[in-house]
């Protein structure tokens, strides 16, 4: 289903949806750090005159969502009233103006809640292009040209590290045997790893079930959330190792717990794991902290990225030498634009890029950038898994398919973002169903 | 006039109003990136159970104040129905429930307009504080034992760089010759530098006039504003040259213009002029960015901090040596808690703390760090500089002094950032008088 020219379509309005997930009842997303997350996103819909829609979000983790939504609803004046290819036609353009606008960018720049804002429209529109296209995102971007693919990034204060005749060059060079690699995305997939078995709020004997179960559903690789005391955080990974062995890789995760000190002694105890990466050990503002912990415990590969707020500081932690693992996040930079960014200069820098996902959403989103990056940009999958966490997939209208711990490709067009229509309506926040009985609950307990 | 005690002090409520002044309508505050800025705030009151009152604000530029201000309001429950001393007793661990929020922190974590939100209550608790001694801010903290002062610093993520022994330990050798320090204060006040000579809106007619008027009223140090066409840059900073001399210092300021490359170019073009420091020549973000301009323009001196959103950017600007100067900002961070780690680190690594000025109340706020800065903690004078910009002072209480270039000591209780009732009525948007007119004549404007 070929769908009407980019031409055609006007983005007529702009819908935001305060949305939230009150997953925090049931220690979903617990680590050391974030004890009590309600999984939610900031969700916006581009309506169209065609009757396609454009769906993007931007995952946060409760309190604070309204603030994103306000900050989509006043950065919807850039897309309200334009057709579609005024947008696609200069995507770097468009990308500037939602970040560049001259009084809201005092609010970062190009970070924080406006960025996560940004990050939410940019992708809708990209979801929109991609459903006019007829294409699932991975297959638009595989399939653009790279003259194409470098005119939707901003090279600004990033060009020492890649210039866009870098990109092109890099882009183009590797396009060759992508029919190969698509052929071995459609067989096995794009490899994953769990996060479900290991939250922080779990107990013993739950991660010792879920790893036992994880692995009998063929997984290979699993995340353990650290940053308790020491001897818990040991005791629990022997756990996750007695169950899956010392083939299988396990991940240590502390979620900016420690300071750069604490974190190299507390990174070299759990060597004893053996860890397949240690994650977030620290501040991720922290590009030299994060270097001088790699270079202090040689022996464990540092990684991070979900919190990493902008290219700029992605071509830091690159150029610092500070990471083994670059994790991405779908929704907290710019959108598709700047992880194109991000992806390339991983890819020059020789970095595996594993993306953050999990949350509401990220799943769904990650794998087209995980996809694409394989057909076009690192055109490798040594070292390189996609997170996977299971929960609330059930709310999205194509939701992810993993089998043999492997993300299998999504064929229909878009990015796979959409929340059904009756989750909008129920997780709607304050007034959906869920929340209004959730504050007749505490009323009625308050009373009690 | 003693205050009464702090644990009679109870906060009963928050207010907090969005403030704008229509400042773009004469290009006051226009730079390269800035272009037409609305200066604003998100102006918070503390109201209490004896009277008096602790204000706060944060500076913002106009459109997505109000985020900042439900982000305010939002972080109030931790702030409401407290005693004073239960914060004052534990300043870090007060400021940690703000940063800490275990949702809300996600939308950073510490950074953008959460953390602006941050700045502004801590501020305002400290306003309340000082009234409660019934001291200036400045001193106030000049007077706090040392042991008291680190008390109140969040050394998470930098005590790699400086931990809260060596502090204390800095802070207790410095206290020798104080009074020597307060005594030259109290004659002369702080060196202060003019921006209000150089925005990029103002032609190069008016720029000449300014120059030559700043000068007759004894200032010393001059601020321009670059970004422009090479020339026009050149031009501009050469007639401010005409009537300032070679020995009167000038600063550029790009304002984040350039990426790495362009910033070398440009600076070395602009060496020509002799500026005294060149001002955020690219983004914020960039840390080793900055230190290689730094390091290929060893000529010029490279500043930067008004957009640096916390303790940990800063210190690695000061690990990585990439600033001579260092602009912190007294509201863009975690208000004074922060900027009492920001002006150690300084002192620890050599680097002069020459604060960000301007906007609304920003003046009225730094003079009492710098004053700190000087009698606690750098404890000179040598390169250092506060900048002024002379505007909206009428619409406060208790408004900077200025005298031959120098900000004159304040000496009223509090942190001097009160901004009159009428103000607050007026400017108050979008309901206020000011804005009610403004929006009537761009509805006869639509009209016409």
């Amino acid at each position: 289903m070929k769908g009407k020219q980019l031409n055609e379509t006007h983005i007529t309005a702009v819908r935001v949806i305060d949305l939230r997930f009150p997953t925090s009842r049931s220690h979903i997303g617990s680590d050391a750090v974030n004890k009590d997350p309600d999984y939610s996103a900031a969700y916006c819909i581009l309506e169209t005159n065609t009757g396609l829609e454009g769906h993007g979000l931007t995952f946060t983790l409760g309190r604070g969502n309204d603030l994103v939504v306000q900050a989509v609803r006043y950065l919807s004046r850039y897309v309200v009233n334009r057709s579609l290819d005024s947008i696609t036609s200069d995507l770097r353009g468009f990308a500037r103006q939602l970040t560049d606008d001259t009084q809201f960018r005092w609010l970062g720049p190009e970070k924080g809640v406006i960025h996560l804002a940004t990050g939410a429209i940019l992708n809708a529109v990209w979801d929109l292009y991609a459903r006019v296209e007829g294409k699932p995102l991975w297959k638009l971007l595989a399939e653009m040209e790279p003259r194409e693919l470098v005119k939707a990034i901003d090279f600004r204060y990033i060009d020492d590290a890649l210039n866009e005749q870098e990109a092109l060059d890099l882009l183009t060079e590797r396009r060759d045997c992508q029919k190969t690699r698509l052929a071995l995305l459609e067989r096995q997939g794009y490899p994953a790893y769990t996060t479900s078995v290991g939250w922080f709020g779990y107990s013993e004997e739950k991660i010792r079930r879920l790893a036992r179960e994880a692995l009998a559903e063929g997984w290979t690789h699993f995340k353990l959330k650290v940053g308790g005391e020491p001897a818990d955080d040991l005791r629990r990974g022997h756990i996750i190792r007695e169950e899956i062995g010392w083939t299988n890789k396990m991940m240590v995760d502390a979620n900016q717990k420690w300071g750069v000190l604490e974190a190299i002694e507390r990174t070299r105890q759990l060597a004893e794991l053996k860890p397949w990466w240690m994650e977030e050990p620290t501040s991720p503002d922290d590009i030299l902290g994060h270097a001088r912990i790699r270079h202090e415990v040689p022996q464990v590969r540092i990684a991070t990225g979900e919190h990493v707020h902008n290219r700029i500081m992605f071509k830091q932690m690159l150029q610092a030498g500070a990471i083994d693992v670059l994790q991405l996040d779908s929704c907290r930079v710019a959108g598709v634009n700047e992880n194109l960014a991000i992806l390339l200069m991983a890819a020059k820098f020789n970095v595996p890029v594993c993306p953050h996902a999990g949350g509401v959403g990220l799943c769904e989103y990650v794998q087209h950038l995980s996809a694409f990056d394989y057909l076009s940009v690192s055109t490798s999958l040594e070292d390189r898994v996609i997170e996977f966490v299971d929960h609330l997939h059930e709310h999205f209208l194509t939701p992810v398919h993993i089998r043999q711990g492997h993300y299998l490709l999504p064929m229909e067009p878009g990015y796979s973002i959409q929340i059904k229509q009756d989750s909008l309506t129920q997780f709607a926040y304050p007034d959906g169903e869920i929340w209004q009985e959730a504050f007749e609950e505490a009323r009625s307990n308050g009373r009690a």
